[in-house]
């Protein structure tokens, strides 16, 4: 099965193409936002360099958040159009599971992080069982304090990944020595990693209806929701 | 500090961008052997996307083989054209090194190996060691007896990565449950990884005396070799 990964959950790009779980080709990308500029080109560049034509590929996998509102976006896109295109199938992967799969390590928690500013984060928890990755903790949009207090109760080593500049004082004073932080390469999402993992999970049923997985409200629906508390903010599109 | 890491030991190219220990930019491609003509393109795409031109480069790392002859050969031709060009720093990295990097685990220790054709390996043995990595057996070519009798002494986990499939099945007669194979990914190397690894050594220091670590002579050297056994291999360029 020929595999197109792609992450462009923050400001990393990363792009892969796998022959199964062998790595064809492979570009990550980490020096700015262009992702609108240089995602669809290092896709082509990568499907031609591994000898194939787009109409060789059978499956898309995509890190769908959560991340930032235009990376998600744009990958959700980008992967939705191909799989629909193509008429091949489309995996959607957690982009927190994905940096978690980065620490190969057993007997620890992997505390993957991204940055939801004021002191606020996206995150989950998971763990090596046997080979497999498994969720700990779901992902969630979280406050720094109350992350803390789910995690309190495990005593094992806690590696954390990712945007962990701003986290990283506040979760040693409450974690003491159980805290490690990960090596620099282990924050940058891997597409061969992705595009691994994604080869054994089933495909959505309906490439449409995928959305990317935001895990908050946007500002403006946020604010939406304070004047219409009674109602469902699906209605907010429609309403406004 | 810039670096331009670059290894092509064997059929993967790996190129790689880094400010100090942080990647920029990244390509791997493991489908053919066309380094020739992908190399340059790749290195210019990268330093490109890395929004540096090339003299804004302080340091070339590159893996010196052991590995194909063709790709140790470009890989350092390229590397010391670079360097000189530009009066820029040269580290050199074995490629077996580099291929052990990609195994973060404590506790085992670390077999990569580069099929050397007829049973015989390029290989070495290595561990990491309170957070950096050390050689246990220094890089060789060697027949697979020979090299099973040499880490038969070691009563750890051994981790084979790289060119497994020739050796796997007569290491496990031998290693048991100590053999581990390593996952697929570990096998490609990483210039990231060799990237931050060259970080921390030091600089060659005459680039153009720098040759590739072949670590065998060639059919046509050892044939010269028999038929001249008192001289010196390092007449044969000028003999012949």
């Amino acid at each position: 099965m020929k595999i197109l990964a792609i992450d462009t959950s923050n400001k990393p790009l990363s792009v892969a193409v796998m022959d199964n779980d062998q790595l064809l080709a492979q570009t990550t990308l980490t020096t700015h936002r262009k992702h609108a500029e240089f995602l669809m080109p290092v896709i082509e560049d990568l499907v031609k360099k591994s000898d194939l034509a787009p109409a060789d590929l059978d499956r898309v996998v995509v890190a769908d958040g959560p991340g930032s509102y235009t990376g998600i976006r744009m990958a959700v896109t980008a992967a939705k159009t191909i799989a629909s295109t193509l008429g091949i199938e489309l995996v959607t992967v957690s982009s927190l599971l994905n940096l978690a799969l980065n620490v190969q390590k057993d007997n620890v928690l992997i505390n993957p992080i991204f940055d939801g500013r004021n002191q606020n984060m996206f995150t989950g928890l998971y763990r090596w069982n046997d080979g497999e990755i498994e969720t700990v903790i779901s992902d969630q949009h979280i406050n720094l304090e109350k992350w803390l207090h789910l995690i309190a109760e495990y005593d094992q080593q806690i590696v954390i990944i990712g945007d962990t500049d701003s986290f990283e004082n506040d979760m040693r004073s409450a974690l003491h020595s159980r805290l490690v932080v990960g090596q620099s390469l282990e924050g940058i999402p891997s597409a061969a990693k992705l595009g691994q993992y994604g080869l054994s999970q089933s495909p959505v049923s309906n490439v449409d209806a995928v959305v990317p997985r935001y895990l908050r409200l946007t500002k403006a629906e946020a604010d939406w929701k304070k004047l219409h508390p009674n109602e469902d903010t699906h209605n907010y599109v429609e309403k406004v």
